[in-house]
């Protein structure tokens, strides 16, 4: 029978029960078009309008809003968290069954633990390991040596190269390049001369790397990603790069080679940062802002102007060459009032 | 034969004929090396130099231009569209035969219209259907339950994941990944709980992808790409974003999840969209600008400071710290002046 | 037997021998955690603490350092070049073995030089050509009338498309998509009508090209990447893109259609050019900078603000928009002050 009851969902998101706990539950909608079978949350008071004439079966909420609200509800202080679980209880993920794929291309010397699947077309070089249950989809390269744990999910088209290595639950989206050689050169006259990427890619358990994300592989020492580490889409980490345990970066970022990220740091989308700096725990950084030194305070940083109509922006804009003129000219009157004042 | 007459060709694009319509043009040519069996374009009298000692077979002029040139001509309003579609007309795509390549990996369950080709190494899930005369290029990936209508051509190495929908006559670029996991996630202690996204994506008519572009999957709800939208490269379109119809997206831009855009919008390149907010139809974003509230009026905007010689840059961007505490100086100075006129 | 003798090493990178020429090395380690058989590389003074201590077998020194450190020594003016030199001898690509995969789909009419190596699941088109020691990744779509020229390394999942070109030693990591159709449109009323893109992609000799990074086919004319260029990961080059001979451009940045980039420039990462516009040799711009317009003269170029405390950035990010009246308001007191000295 599809779905769960109230009760049971309950219980797995350690929310308190209000309401049958015999309903069926079967999936979780947005507030705004959830029916009969469905569950739905609001977050806080701030956006209690939403339960009004809400058809949901029932309702996750803040104990806030539980008095306000006089249908089925699981009652918790983190809702969202609630919500999260639930929906992971209700829509499981759906995993390919066990086994090989006649159409995959799995070298002599490949070690598969056991439930592991290889979808179509994927290609495992010689030397691979790729431990309990885990999913390597459609098409993914997965090269000589690299190493994969348990419980894994490589979506479409993902290339690991050689000697990589990714630790448990680890969820990669597609078009993922993990291991790819890192940016190094040395001037030759006018040209450049290759430097080899001799490090590997490291990767710590239950992380999870956006769709078209690159990862390259260390010069001389590892890229490290710690445990927990969520990457979103697009993300570009240069060599030697090393992220603290459960920092989360959102899509776009840039990483450049040998930055060293704290933990729980939280990266905005586009944000550039720098190579050789360090930033440390706790630091959050803003959209599209670009580090260029090390921070070494948690906290909220930023960089950027203002979006503006594009002609009252121009005005502005052309005013930014002359704004040290401008601080100068400034002290100047300044320092004439100073004179009146004797 | 090859090729068509000018006759044809005005008739197709539209235009005013001048000269022979037996002409027999060939293809298009930029105006600097264009020759004998070649038409070229000039789109306004601010380029009429281009004119001079040009060889090409025909030009296409706008009105004011006609005059000054003596050569056949297409003479018409909107040269540079009367130029697409001569274009068009010349150099018709070069598509495959129809029919699944015996290297491709379709799946029982599948439902191909007439006139489909599946290039080498595609793999087509279970339950997917591809409409009348499409192209699934090599190396495909196309997921469980993925509807693709009529007459879309989808490049090398594309990735579609289960369930998503695209409509008809929708072109998508080499390494383009559609209906990855959106990144969502509810924070448990210090870690990351992911929220599974179970919504799909959803794209209209005459649809244009480019290289390596990512849509994600909504989380709940789907994410929707309208009728005639054109999406550049390496662009990030985030969960449950929606894009109105004909909006033209350049490349690198990176849009947050539920961040609503209108339509006929134009988003420069690398410009940044934060989510949960809305732009209005027909706003224009000049390129890397950061969106960072909604726009509610048409027109253009902008952010952003302007390039400089990189000493001179280094003394203003210091200043920038520097500004409210000028601001609140320079006011100073002005109370002081206005009480001194009292 | 594994490894050079340090004299074998000391004439591969030009450098000044010091110690036993027969010491055996066996490869690069950073500096920290060489030890026997590993050398290693201090590149100036500034660092000449990190030489303490050190357990290497032997160091790679400019002359300046050279007293100061007893052990065995490459001593050079160049040592970060003697060090990708060593690297390089010590350090030599795995390259798999020669031949077609048996899983590889190679259409009829290729034409592949000696040595050519083709892994699985690539895909080759008809009427490509594949020179001697070439190397085609696992699931590469290498288009119809592909040229690739001697000992290219083209790592898994690249695609390049139709009639595009590769000079010699061009190394392409994975997912790089090059030839896919450039981004160009003209409006008809709200719509957009595509125009085809009908030039291709030209590579020169000795050029790297970083993963997932995009290069479009130009519209009429080509796109030309120079020899000795470098692109780093998730760049994008637009249609009719021009980049001059060993120009070096880091990752994530975006070039638009018709740009003109000289020679030995070098590009921050994130960094934005704008199409139709030229950038002169020997031009540096830093990264996350913007470019609007033609730049003619050498030098570093920089555009941006700083990053600081959200709160403090805030107060001066909304005083940007007063930046024009606060200029008129200063040049007001100024204005005052003269007539007041009158």
């Amino acid at each position: 029978m599809r779905g769960l009851t109230l009760g049971e969902l309950a219980r797995r998101c350690a929310a308190e029960l209000r309401g049958d706990p015999e309903l069926r539950i079967e999936g979780v909608a947005p507030i705004g078009r959830a029916g009969p079978g469905e569950i739905s949350f609001v977050i806080n008071t701030g956006l209690r309008a939403r339960m009004r004439g809400c058809r949901a079966e029932a309702l996750i909420l803040p104990p806030e809003l539980a008095a306000e609200y006089e249908g089925a509800a699981l009652v918790t202080a983190e809702p969202y968290l609630a919500y999260a679980k639930a929906a992971q209880a209700l829509h499981p993920a759906v995993l390919p069954a066990a086994g090989v794929d006649p159409r995959a291309c799995v070298d002599e010397g490949v070690e598969l633990g056991p439930g592991v699947h290889i979808g179509a077309c994927a290609v495992v070089q010689g030397g691979a390991k790729i431990g309990e249950g885990s999913v390597i989809g459609p098409g993914c390269v997965i090269g000589s040596d690299v190493m994969i744990g348990a419980r894994c999910r490589l979506g479409a088209r993902v290339a690991i190269e050689r000697g990589c290595r990714l630790g448990d639950r680890v969820w990669v989206q597609p078009g993922v390049v993990i291991g790819a050689d890192g940016f190094g050169f040395a001037r030759e006259g006018e040209a450049w001369v290759k430097i080899p990427q001799i490090g590997t890619v490291l990767i710590g358990n239950d992380v999870e790397i956006g769709a078209n994300t690159t990862i390259d592989r260390g010069a001389m020492d590892d890229t490290r990603i710690g445990d927990g580490v969520k990457l979103d889409n697009q993300i570009q980490v240069a060599h030697n790069v090393r992220i603290g345990e459960h920092t989360a970066i959102a899509a776009c970022v840039g990483i450049a080679g040998s930055a060293v990220i704290g933990r729980r740091c939280t990266i905005g989308g586009a944000a550039g940062i720098l190579g050789h700096l360090e930033i440390v725990d706790d630091v959050h950084i803003t959209a599209m802002s670009l580090v260029t030194k090390s921070i070494l305070s948690p906290g909220s940083y930023s960089s950027g102007t203002p979006l503006e109509p594009s002609a009252r922006w121009q005005r502005n804009f052309v005013r930014f060459k002359q704004l040290d003129d401008m601080a100068r000219r400034l002290r100047a009157l300044e320092k004439r009032r100073d004179q009146g004042d004797e």
